[in-house]
């Protein structure tokens, strides 16, 4: 059956660990570099990333729901705590399962037991999640400390500062020294060590996503997406090609139809903008992303010619999940969270 | 754990039905209307979706895949064909489960055995996959008769019909009238009762979406998907929300964070431009959407107000799929293929 799937994801832990590794370095000893898994890990599979995380040294886990969790807890021993917060009604299933809420909610805080060891979020500017930065003094002397305080940045990928800056100051103004801070994601881990406090929460870093975009991307890619060559054909000029024959052929064309479309996560919003490469070569997609499929120019294709069945490159050495995104008009987050169920899933072996 | 899922997605089988039962009315009873079922239903759900379909009437399914083939095998005993081909390799298992490949190059012509029934897919204008119609005469000389021939239209949603009168007319120049015709998508369905022959593949249509963009949508909606608000709060005139700042309010606000995001299949590209409906009224996504959430404006809500824990209506009787799509740049087939694998999923009672 080796020549039945149509797209083929190859997930690398050695580079998850080598970035984890990275990651912890840069940190130092006083702070710990929590993994983001939540989203199966974003797109790479929550069973093999919290694995070879933890075998790396990593011993804090951070999901986004409730289910999520009980996944990573049935992978490790390590505490486990939710972004998405204490629904109603799911107090008693959290302490069973040595579950660890991410507080963000006047409602949460007076609801959260007594013995649940819980996280503040407090909310500095996001205005997404968390608590008014003015009520953490008086929550402070209402309820049992927190385990961690938390809160994050809405800007720390942008070559300016000032909004972190900001942010920081007035998580500082509200929460005391003593207790234990939570501050950086990835970006923020690489733009100030003062910063980095007891812990760091590591997600697109983790996963081989540039954390400092206007620079060269210090991690390693943890994800090669590879998609099969259903057939190969000829074109005239002046022919169209794909949905509303969006792209017409300024000349006669090569053309390979490729095995892989919106369905498996190829965003339709590549239409006539992405490539795919071949032997390190860009193929242009042309025409619309359709359902399962999409379209290359390989007229151009210099040497060995591309035959049916072959594989070609959609994230790999050539062309980063990055590069991809923004060929998409997105970001690389998004790519590795769309990545297809019905891509052949290949884990290389650590060892 | 009723409050512990953030999204939910209602499947109606009825609804399903009732479409299947308008196409087949539509296209009479000299003409079977396929159910195309890949991509695990559209998004729908393939084990849901095949039983529905088949208790209304359908008696041949479509799926892209073989791996999809296989799944659609174990919930139905009629036809199932791959429009993906026939890959080196798989013939002895499309003979062992009675699998169809629609072929599509001269290589799986060839090399298609003699007893395994087959499609023959011409292409006559999409430029993606299929025979190239001068081809089909001498292939006919030299291979066993197909059980159908198909084409597939690239424009037949537009309401200029030449494109689509094109390629009938050139599949008609090459394939003889004694051969099973199919040719119809959903949209083509409804540009010419001539074009019906004796199959049409019935995709879009079936799940609720409007073959018919330019009109009235004839079918009733089959998808609802709802998210929960996880946080009620208050923003101040000249703050602003989510990444990277890219939404100021220009006045004190209102907000609610809702638990969807685009690792949800909630496509980043409906960062301020979408709405999610609270009682029918429009509540627009203010800054990016990000991976877990979005965040959406709800101070001008009239009436009851909305409270941490209420379900917000993202496709529904207020926005259909289409509608959605429409506010993320792109069509409700890739909504639909989209959804949520961290979606609660219920379906609907059939009686």
């Amino acid at each position: 059956m080796t020549q039945s799937c149509f797209s083929r994801v190859t997930i690398d832990p050695k580079k998850l660990q080598a970035n984890y590794t990275l990651l912890q370095k840069k940190v130092g000893a006083g702070c710990s570099v929590a993994g983001v898994v939540k989203a199966d890990g974003y797109g790479l599979g929550i069973d093999v990333v919290v694995p070879a995380l933890e075998d790396a040294g990593c011993r804090f886990f951070y999901v986004a729901q409730l289910e999520e969790a009980l996944i990573a807890r049935s992978l490790t021993d390590c505490p486990v705590a939710i972004l998405g917060g204490l629904p109603e009604g799911c107090e008693k299933i959290y302490h069973q399962h040595s579950l660890i809420p991410v507080l963000n909610t006047l409602g949460e805080i007076a609801r959260c037991p007594v013995d649940l060891p819980a996280i503040w979020h407090v909310d500095t500017g996001m205005n997404r999640l968390g608590i008014d930065p003015q009520d953490v003094p008086e929550l402070l002397k209402n309820h049992p400390a927190p385990l961690l305080m938390m809160t994050h940045f809405s800007s720390s990928d942008e070559r300016d500062d000032a909004p972190s800056v900001a942010q920081v100051a007035l998580f500082d103004s509200v929460v005391p020294p003593s207790f234990a801070h939570s501050i950086c994601n990835s970006s923020g881990i690489f733009k100030n060590a003062l910063w980095h406090r007891q812990q760091v929460r590591a997600g697109m870093a983790l996963y081989g996503l540039n954390p400092t975009p206007e620079f060269f991307n210090p991690m390693s890619g943890v994800v090669q997406l590879e998609a099969r060559i259903l057939q190969i054909r000829a074109a005239k000029a002046g022919e169209t090609v794909g949905y509303n024959r969006t792209y017409t052929f300024p000349a006669d064309a090569r053309l390979a139809t490729i095995g892989i479309g919106y369905a498996d996560g190829f965003l339709r919003s590549g239409s006539n903008r992405t490539a795919l490469y071949w032997n390190g070569q860009a193929c242009p997609v042309v025409g619309r992303v359709s359902m399962d499929l999409v379209v290359v120019d390989i007229t151009h294709l210099q040497g060995l010619a591309p035959q049916e069945g072959h594989w070609m490159e959609v994230i790999g050495v050539h062309q980063s999940a990055d590069q991809l995104a923004a060929s998409w008009g997105t970001i690389g987050y998004e790519v590795l969270t769309s990545l297809g169920a019905r891509a052949e899933r290949v884990v290389l072996s650590v060892s």
